[in-house]
């Protein structure tokens, strides 16, 4: 056989977070890689409730609009997704489709989006799939006027969209101040700009909610456009894969023909035991209960790494933290060593734009939800032990 | 706002079936245009016992792998999707992303897929949204030698792919003999063009099972290569919106890579729901209960409206007849009128592959399935009566 395949698909690179499912695996494993909930942080009383709801409800079973179902997207806008004035709220399969919708909708093949440096690297898959470049901007805690962002603007005429995980960052754990959300939306709108806001953590603050998304402040700037990515994967469960995405009328009405043509509609069934656990009222003490589980094995982690030498930027909420390791570490075989000690991580390296650099070679995203309270301290322990060689 | 959004996806056209939703929705009206499975086409019973168990099951509720949950890849290929040596298979979400996928993976923006006339619309939605040309190509009865896809084959130098429903059609539902398969495969095999078999509808025989698939059938036929498209929709459920894609290796990797970059993973929860279910061993129990269902639905529609003048070309299962109206039927207002009659079908102008032409004015997609069948002939007598004026 020698076939010729569209050269865009051939050429998505390899999502390096989902290549260490493997390893996650292995018996005894401790995994600080993966972005996933611990077993402790889902409401398996309120699901399994939910769940016989809607079995007995026939709109489960069957097909249903392709923005999502109408009772849901009213729920959601009650309580989770806040819709603005022209704007529409679509379901989505997790905040990943909202991505691919959006880069789709936003840029053509050959055109760029802009995406921050270290970056989520489903994100560079959705830009691959499509041939749209991926273009890095820098972001420091320093830069209130994001000169990062507008150096990368600047360099970049053809540029379609900004992609920005402003709350919570993947992998950096760290949020975009109010004063640097304003600068973002300003340059952003004096370039005519649509924002990609990606905002899966934001109920995750540990002791204070943070600054108001994009969306929210978007209105105090003439001109800003921004289309926000919300999900239930971090909230209810990731295995309901139901994301949303709001959006202005002009964007949200081809996103939705797009996600039509890719597989026609949400998940029916998914939809209803996400609306049936809606209606059951829960979802606010469970995100409470969830919020002081994180923010304790947080704490644990950080105490525990920052003894042996590793620093970690400050973060207020989410599931990562983006560690730097202490000096003199011998880098060439940590990950193996680690994962022979019985605790994985994700390697810095896997948030950079193109592969083979070494920028964040001395980083790894650490996860600090998806481990029991007692395995917290005995993770960061095998790791500085894997650290020391 | 002064956007400029993606050429492709602002120009997807709209899907005409599923504009008519908004009318299935009105009291009392009698559905024919929707392909929608009956509420007595389900097995409750079965489905509510493999909810609870699902429930029960930690993977319903977090992330799996994007190729489909390793399980429920097993019992498929034992229950329903046979697979060739040396291929791979890919759970979807639904049939449809298994279109989209396998499109996006063969054909480069600016090339073309081949697909029948008349065509299921969102095959054309899923080519528009990547800047793909669908070229039509014409099936008869008649034509053994598939002459009228070797003409459009001859005329379209940069085809990538071509696409095929050959079993119980869509909206046809026709089926294509064992001699056509064997020439279809023959005409792409000599040009190196891989298939795309779409075959949702393949179990819903009426007296006899169809021809072998195209993938079955594709060892006789050096060269050729399918990428086999199959669905639960129309055995199981549409709200799981569970499909597959069985496809050669070389094609299933690049299938996945796609598929993750759009939405990370197929749904936990219903993958986890379909497994339970096919555990149950109730399938074909079910399907065989469904078969007699529709055979009877069909007879009963096909009988009274043939009766009026209707005809119908003879389909062998599924779940569409493609009916020509009667000589002298005033066609204009008919649709507004079968409406206020309580009676909707959907428009042969739907199933045409540029929006406007005329090709298929005189027919109508008539779904036998959706109704109860005390219904059957009421919606047949409304429709006549609309035809009639």
């Amino acid at each position: 056989m020698n076939l010729v395949l569209n050269p865009f698909v051939a050429a998505i690179p390899a999502n390096p977070l989902r290549a260490l499912f493997p390893y996650a695996a292995r018996q005894g494993m401790l995994n600080l890689a993966s972005g996933h909930p611990s077993r402790d942080a889902y409401d398996h009383e309120g699901l399994t409730e939910a769940l016989a709801k809607a079995g007995a409800d026939f709109a489960a079973w069957t097909y249903g609009p392709s923005g999502g179902d109408p009772e849901l997207l009213a729920a959601l806008s009650e309580q989770v997704a806040e819709v603005p004035a022209g704007h529409r709220l679509l379901v989505t399969s997790g905040a990943q489709q909202g991505i691919d919708l959006a880069i789709r909708t936003l840029a053509p093949p050959g055109a760029a989006v802009l995406v921050p440096e270290p970056v989520y690297p489903a994100v560079l898959s959705a830009c691959a799939a499509v041939g749209v470049r991926a273009v890095g901007y820098r972001v420091a805690a320093s830069d209130a006027a994001m000169s990062g962002l507008a150096d990368a603007l600047a360099a970049t005429p053809d540029a379609c969209g900004v992609y920005v995980l402003p709350t919570f960052g993947n992998p950096t754990g760290e949020t975009l101040s109010q004063t640097q959300r304003l600068a973002l939306l300003a340059l952003c709108a004096a370039r005519g700009l649509p924002i990609i806001e990606d905002d899966p953590y934001r109920a995750l603050w540990f002791r204070a909610p943070p600054p108001p998304s994009l969306m929210t402040l978007a209105p105090q700037v003439p001109g800003a456009v921004v289309i926000h990515l919300g999900s239930l994967s971090k909230i209810i469960s990731p295995g309901l894969r139901l994301g949303w995405a709001i959006a202005p009328n002009a964007v949200a009405a081809p996103m939705q023909e797009a996600r039509q043509a890719s597989d026609l509609q949400p998940n029916s069934l998914a939809q209803r035991v996400a609306l049936h656990y809606l209606r059951l009222g829960r979802l606010d003490a469970h995100v409470a209960r969830v919020r002081a589980l994180y923010a304790a094995r947080h704490d644990a982690l950080v105490e525990r790494l920052g003894a042996a030498g590793f620093v970690m930027p400050p973060v207020e909420g989410g599931m990562f933290v983006f560690a730097r390791m202490p000096e003199g570490v011998a880098r060439e075989g940590l990950f193996e060593r680690a994962v022979a000690r019985g605790v994985m991580y994700a390697p810095g390296d896997a948030f950079a734009l193109l592969s083979g650099d070494a920028a964040f070679a001395d980083r790894m995203r650490l996860c600090f939800v998806g481990l029991a309270d007692v395995d917290v301290p005995l993770a960061a322990d095998r790791l500085v032990a894997a650290a020391r060689g």
